[in-house]
């Protein structure tokens, strides 16, 4: 299983709105073939902070997200939200065991 | 959904068996009530440093997780594994919508 974190710190007044654009690319990314995981998390110590936590069972599916509709738009709807440019950190999943 | 990430820096030497050790904690928590991921993750870029990642649906849940032998044997067996102490890291999981 391979597994993306994309650390986000969005804009106060955008939280909301930040919030809403993860909800459709959430709802599309789980429809995905080789999807996992996508769960949004907010950080409960600093409201501002976000996780997508993005799980995929292989590198081509991984490539197939990027290809979508959903992830270009949730891309470029974002970009002026986020008060720092993004940061994504890549894990293998070791358990459970997908491959 | 409560998320909590537990980061964890393992001693070069100790890095199979702290992977054995997750293992049996993984198998035995996704068996809790409560639990909906158990996953456990490898930094790609410095395998020395793992994440535990832990979903819950409730407090009450992440509170009995904590009473578990399996969690205490954890704890206990991989202490003198790491190369410093391990960090956690609490989040709320806003999508998918778990309650």
């Amino acid at each position: 299983m391979r597994v993306t974190m994309v650390h986000v710190s969005v804009k106060p007044e955008r939280v909301s709105d930040f919030i809403e654009a993860c909800r459709l690319n959430h709802e599309a990314s789980v429809q995905e073939p080789g999807n996992y995981r996508f769960d949004v998390l907010q950080l409960e110590q600093e409201p501002t902070r976000f996780v997508l936590y993005e799980a995929y069972a292989s590198l081509e599916d991984v490539a197939a997200h990027k290809r979508t509709l959903h992830y270009h738009t949730w891309r470029e709807v974002v970009e002026p939200w986020m008060a720092q440019p993004r940061e994504g950190v890549v894990y293998q999943g070791l358990f459970p065991k997908i491959d």
